[in-house]
């Protein structure tokens, strides 16, 4: 099933997406739907980030080849390791990802993302399913130069609008191969449009399990929270004008402007 | 004032400390108090984290000695950085902060911080006092080995009780000279009670409007969110059996026992 947060002419709501058929619920995704009636076509709302989560935790260094692309060496010698985006960083699909001068060198980062059904400490690697809702796309955005500046990351990463989410929380857990799945982004720059990331979750080092399991052996993940599994490689700076397109083939199609701030 | 968010008999609720007594809100600390006519005496409730941020914003780096005792080099060619510190990481007063295994060489980090009273972006440094609620004290407790082999601090950081919090919002901001504030830790170790943080926070490198201004120009900050702003030096190791306990003058002490999660 596919969980929306959309606006509608009559307002916000969650929903669910069948087709082009936006069905809204009485509820949030976190209870089996109950459906109120209430249908728009997909063109009639505008898809919201499918969740506000209390925090955005992200796994950095997670695929060999992007390691190597930003920071000159290899993985083994920088292991995974965690960072957090703010909540006021996520937006929607279709929003503009908005630059403020200062943040330069911005690229994009087209990953998996995990959103968490139920508080959750200490889950062994095994049982992460047991504790999540579904799947989504994200644009992990970065300012490189602030990055590498700062030595921490919340800030390159944290900027306002530096978290597309969506389009949607996809929860068919089983009908996804989610340790097989294609990560693609096209970056669209003077009209014309390249495939810039063509990867897929086999090559991510910490696994989904391993994941859940390092995170919550110290946080506690709370409903909604959002969990951003790294980037692969092909990584590359946008610029106002530009556009860029996640695509996780079964998950969704994450597409957004980039706009000076 | 001083608002507290406090556990009585009768549950969970904010209120107004005035000397020993307790008095209940009708709501929250973002408006003028409503009184309820109830009354407790500060012994027959339970302090808690003055408030559950959205985001605890935290600036690294921002007193020249801490910088030198932990880094080994001179803030120069380190400037203040940001971090974040999630949710989860709060506790109140009193609580235990609970050491897991793998979080080797904690150490406690006492400091002052602030507490945002309305969504603010771009924020001057003159104009800091507009969006700011008040003041309390934060330990910004830290795993140094994780800090170290992490490189991004948000796991050795971040990890659930890490973030004590209290014990209540001073919201007389014209009344304390923010630039002139004694700051004290005390660890108490086998019993023996030790002065370990003895600094003021005219030690700033990044002044408190200059904070607010750094981190608005990325981030939209929301009524309730936390700013931590920065550690002077003595922090120490504590251990399982310790009690830390950080003093800032007319803002409050917070005092935590360290236990093994």
């Amino acid at each position: 099933m596919r969980f929306a947060r959309v606006a509608t002419p009559e307002g916000m709501t969650f929903a669910v997406v069948e087709g082009e058929t936006v069905k809204q619920i009485e509820a949030t995704p976190f209870t089996a739907p109950n459906f109120t009636g209430k249908e728009w076509s997909l063109d009639q709302v505008r898809l919201l980030a499918p969740m506000l989560p209390s925090k955005v935790v992200a796994i950095g260094r997670n695929y060999a080849d992007h390691v190597k692309e930003v920071f000159q060496q290899s993985a083994e010698h920088l292991p995974p390791t965690l960072f957090i985006k703010p909540p006021t960083s996520v937006t929607g699909p279709g929003a503009p990802i908005k630059i403020p001068e200062f943040a330069t060198n911005v690229e994009f980062e087209g990953e998996l993302a995990l959103v968490v059904k139920k508080p959750c400490k200490n889950v062994k690697a095994a049982d992460w399913k047991s504790v999540i809702l579904g799947y989504t796309v994200v644009n992990d955005v970065s300012s490189r130069d602030l990055q590498f500046s700062d030595g921490q990351w919340a800030r390159a990463k944290g900027i306002d609008t530096f978290c597309p989410l969506g389009p949607w929380i996809e929860t068919d857990l089983d009908s996804i191969d989610v340790e097989d799945l294609p990560i693609k982004a096209y970056l669209t720059h003077d009209g014309k449009e390249e495939l810039k990331q063509d990867s897929n979750s086999n090559q991510m080092i910490m696994s989904i399990g391993e994941i859940l399991e390092f995170i919550t052996a110290s946080m506690t993940l709370l409903p909604g929270d959002v969990i951003c599994t790294g980037s692969p490689a092909g990584t590359a700076e946008m610029v106002p004008g530009d556009t860029i397109r996640v695509e996780i083939p079964g998950v969704g199609v994450l597409e957004n402007p980039v706009e000076r701030a």
